[in-house]
């Protein structure tokens, strides 16, 4: 069993106007939580301010107040707008020092890419009292670390590139010297099928407030996902301890459950067909290319995938797709016959086993009283063998319905096509 | 000029074990933001936190002891381990109330779709004691208001589009209800061209804390916006102000100012496509669907989108595409005589003005030591003339060399590409 003495209790705060005054999304909070949670923190808060100095030292102080480990990020940039640094100087008591062997850094490194030095970059070479440097190798923002109130706080550049390299170089390290934290672990189960109220039923006695491991349920995308997050005293007995659970709940499951893990359901699908080693080809209209750009994020997918006809226009289904200038006549572009008919040709045109189609009416025209605005139809071509079907999706918008006839799709491709069983061709 | 005195103080809760244990984004918080700051409140922190109830509680007493307008989103489920209701009804002290109400609209809510009613969903009609009900038409969760501590506090669901709708039936109401709130408004100026610092220091005067119109810069995906925000007695003296402080800027950029807004490169060029009434076509490699994925996420696009390629395997780019087998063959398929290939036969096979190719490496695996991880060939073919180039992106990641390469080729389009002037033909 766990003990709360012995947790780290870890906060994010993320520093940038950009983010509160809600121009760009914050995602470096999500990972640094993944991050610190598997190393045996318990992340309790994030929190977002922008660049104005009051609110930041008011953030600084409350988070390195509550917490033992805060990790902040931005603010650490050349302009006179980037204001960590200042502000963790007035909370330590103390001006800026410059750190001569930072600021050659910064020269090095723009003089290698043949860009001009500023001097306004000499602002990055200066630190809070009592800092230490923290290298960053691949920008020109050093981050620092440094004692400040109850917490040991890491600061760190807002690129999230740069932020994941120092947070590996950096503060990986120093979770893993702390002794005796206990670390987290979880296991994710991925539902198909019920709605949350039902699945929340099914699983209630797990549920409650205080149980070690916490169970909770997690709507995204469509997808159900059950979390069990527990502790141990190391990897292993937190593994075992969200497994013990795990093994209670899947029986409850029945066949609702499809997948385990926190891969999004384009992953899972992308890492079975190339186990299965099966070749796939798609033809889009409403998604647009969201179904192979999802599909293509799966590092070695180019192994099974052949490719993709984004068919908006009549002449593209025709052209690229070989689907029947009379059949779309016929039917219309968004019916189930062109729907076979574009998988079918997706397959035969790009040499796959597995064809798949999407034709519908996205929004915000284009729908009739016959085929309103979410009407979707869906073909599935495997070695010959078609299938479609009709979907009417509700009208909550042009993203949201793109989103779901991609979701749509990629779940009835996992829970219905029989792939066959693993070749030992695993994904890469 | 603002009187900070009479700024509404604005923060935005975010609950859910899905952000704070790293799964889920929170988008809710950055389109509040734009929501609260478009109608005069002052945003200064977003919090995020899990359902734990100890944190749940903290955070939302210091919410609402810091603001005058707090927004909570999420804990309205069904399930036990949401908690919002609770945490605010222990905080005004007091039991839940039942409010028959919304627990038959709950019940015709789900009966109308055929599904059935879980007892648990009567969690979803309790409310905390002085709280008025907020009705949620498109789904089971009501959300509710009540004055907490120095704060109006709003809960609404975590769904994204739920919380929307709700901010717009219950939160823009009282928003436009309140007396002499001093609006915000903004001006983005676009920049391509120089680094950051480069940037920071042309501006440098305007970049100073405390100013107002406030000027900031923001890096996102390649692109640099400077930003302008400004408050005034009403929306006109607001955006009178920030278009002040842009008159100034403007001629300091020069040719590096692109464009004005806080659109996305994809969308500008699209609607620039749309204005121009040229048709496109694209032939994608590396970017997998990307591109056209961006392309049309703009509504009214397919007035000018004639459809892509997605030509992972070589077979694709020569049966989609024309590309002539001994061209693959003898120059590879990242080479820009391929990538002109694929751009001439994108515009003609999709029978289209504008065709846009890119091909390259993305890794991980595929690199050599002539063409290694990062190479990328890009081609444009506008009425029949080719164009193409090749850029060596730096290795940082398959998911930063797909959306680099995307954006290369939309920014090269945008300021390379001599579009016909508008014909009048306008984005819908």
């Amino acid at each position: 069993m766990s003990d709360p003495a012995k947790l780290l209790v870890a906060e994010v705060l993320s520093i940038g106007d950009e983010l509160i005054h809600g121009s760009n999304l914050d995602t470096n909070a999500r990972w640094l939580a993944n991050l610190l949670e598997l190393h045996g923190a318990s992340v309790q808060r994030f929190t977002v301010v922008g660049d104005d100095p009051v609110q930041l030292e008011s953030a600084m102080r409350d988070a390195c107040t509550r917490a033992d480990l805060v990790i902040a990020t931005g603010g650490l940039g050349p302009t006179l707008d980037d204001r960590t640094r200042d502000v963790v100087a007035a909370i330590a008591g103390g001006p800026l020092w410059f750190h001569a062997p930072s600021w050659q850094l910064v020269q090095d490194y723009l003089g290698a890419r043949q860009r001009p030095v500023p001097a306004s970059n000499r602002r990055q070479a200066e630190f809070p009292p009592g800092a230490t440097v923290l290298h960053n190798p691949i920008g020109t923002a050093p981050g620092f670390r440094l004692r400040l109130l109850r917490a040991e706080l890491f600061a760190f550049p807002g690129v999230p590139r740069e932020m994941k390299r120092m947070a590996e170089d950096w503060l990986l390290p120093h979770l893993n010297s702390l002794p005796s934290q206990q670390p987290v672990a979880q296991v994710c189960l991925c539902v198909l099928g019920p709605s949350e109220a039902l699945l929340g039923e099914r699983i209630e006695p797990f549920m409650v407030a205080g149980r070690e491991p916490a169970v909770g349920i997690t709507a995204s995308g469509g997808l159900l996902t059950i979390r069990i997050v527990g502790r141990g005293r190391d990897a292993a007995a937190a593994a075992a301890a969200c497994e013990g659970t795990a093994v209670e709940i899947r029986p409850l499951l029945a066949d609702w459950l499809v997948a385990e893990g926190t891969e999004a359901l384009h992953v899972l699908l992308g890492r079975r067909l190339l186990a299965a080693n099966v070749s796939v080809a798609l033809a889009e209209s409403c998604t647009g290319g969201l179904l192979a750009a999802k599909l293509t994020e799966v590092p070695g997918i180019s192994a099974v995938f052949r490719g993709g006809v984004v068919a908006y226009a009549n002449e593209a289904k025709t052209d690229l797709l070989g689907v029947g200038a009379a059949l779309l006549q016929q039917h219309g572009a968004v019916s189930e016959p062109v729907a076979a008919a574009m998988a079918k040709g997706a397959a035969q045109r790009l040499r796959a086993r597995l064809g798949v189609s999407v034709t519908g009416i996205a929004g915000p025209g284009g729908g009739t009283p016959e085929k309103p605005v979410g009407t979707v139809c869906f073909g599935v071509c495997l070695d010959g063998v078609v299938t479609t079907w009709t979907r009417h999706l509700p009208d909550l918008g042009r993203e949201f319905l793109r989103e779901r006839a991609a979701f749509e799709l990629l779940a009835a491709i996992f829970r219905n096509v029989p792939l066959p069983a693993e070749t030992g061709r695993g994904a890469t």
